[in-house]
């Protein structure tokens, strides 16, 4: 994988010196914060923030991530970060990330599991109608 | 799991109350920050420190991880960090996490794929047989 | 100053591998975390958490803060960091921090001034006179 | 102040979901990372990073850093971080920041001393001439 066309929803990362740690390149949980940053673009994009009425909490929790370092990130330099939705369950959806270094390429590649919440009723809730669309809209296919 | 009996290496973790993000729990990305602590640890405990000389320079790369999320953590708490070696390969290990608080029972779980490589030949390379000792010494069993 | 007997508020802090910079020493942004943490556990003791009801939303803010770094701190160590309230204003007052390690003496020492503001009107408040009196109490003096 | 047309160095900040707390705006500590990336960005005109040769390690160290709040950050928002050289001493140098958001002007500003350092010799040194120089070059004025 070269480019991050497959993937609707694009982050621009400056890498920040301070993302460095002591082994001089990026720690490992700051591709963490990467992959949020473009999660939180694609909640954005889908309208998925959570919203807290007095009669409705509903939100995403992300349950399972997971990242493969493939070749070390170090400062300076600018990296873009992709985010798609791979698959829709029952009550949830996985998220799939990459991140690509003008420089080196491929660096790093993820995922992410994000369940559909209900705060107020503390249980999981199926992925609504209108979100499913809306997925399949930004996606660009059908699931 | 209740405890971490199974676990040889324990940390203790404070879980500060800036380790929270705006959805006022611990953030994702600060639970690879403990796993890495109570890898480090491990390292520690292995003698798995990277070392530079003039001719040598072996250490560890961490080339994959995830994170299981159970429970929320929220500050104020403590929680204890295990790590262990689940399965030794040829050139890496397997490190298996699980994060347990004294009032939420097991809150995380997760792994990492630690792969030997030699910084000055720039590849991977096979376990070494003392640190394969070493490591069944502290898990107290044979692989 | 050697130890911490005038600050009435002391958080001990493990130093984490990942708190390190590519300087390979805890990276400058670090310690106020550090700080933060004392301020958490001193506002914890005033019971000056931001409370929000339908009628206040009264709570702190923190509009200056500083630092002054005498020494590196290096993982693996594990400090204690002191917190006191040096003076009270109209509607702010003073913090005083600092950092301890029983290895190097004092390693930093720095301030923040705290600003009572009211949330819901969107202004400072004077600070309330429950809440001198309980900085009195902490603190064993009179301002 | 209103833009950072007097500051030689800015640097843009996309200012991450990520780096809120549960304040739910930007953390305190985060600032400090911000004025890291800008006085990293000028330590490089500067040509000014720690070098580690067989005869000489010389290098900036950050002895005391502060700064003023005056607005609240959230994300999503992009920021600029300026940073000058205020002034030089015998043995250190002064730098001012400044963060101005687009849509609401300056929202913090700050300080920080950085010292040379012989990391050999394990004190301060003299500002160099050749520094003195680069830096009333960069600033446009002699000080």
């Amino acid at each position: 994988m070269n480019d991050l066309s497959t993937f609707p929803v694009i982050v621009n990362q400056v890498i920040a010196w301070g993302d460095m740690d002591a082994y001089q390149h990026v720690n490992n949980a700051m591709y963490f914060r990467y992959f949020e940053s473009s999660r939180m673009a694609y909640f954005t994009k889908m309208g998925f923030i959570r919203a807290r009425t007095a009669d409705l909490d509903v939100g995403p929790i992300l349950a399972h991530t997971a990242c493969t370092f493939l070749k070390p990130l170090v400062h300076p330099d600018r990296v873009e970060v992709g985010c798609k939705i791979a698959k829709i369950g029952n009550t949830s959806f996985v998220m799939e990330h990459a991140i690509i270094s003008p420089k080196l390429g491929l660096v790093a590649k993820g995922e992410g599991v994000v369940v559909c919440f209900d705060f107020n009723k503390n249980h999981k809730i199926a992925v609504p109608d209108d979100m499913r669309k809306r997925i399949q809209e930004i996606e660009g296919r059908s699931f």
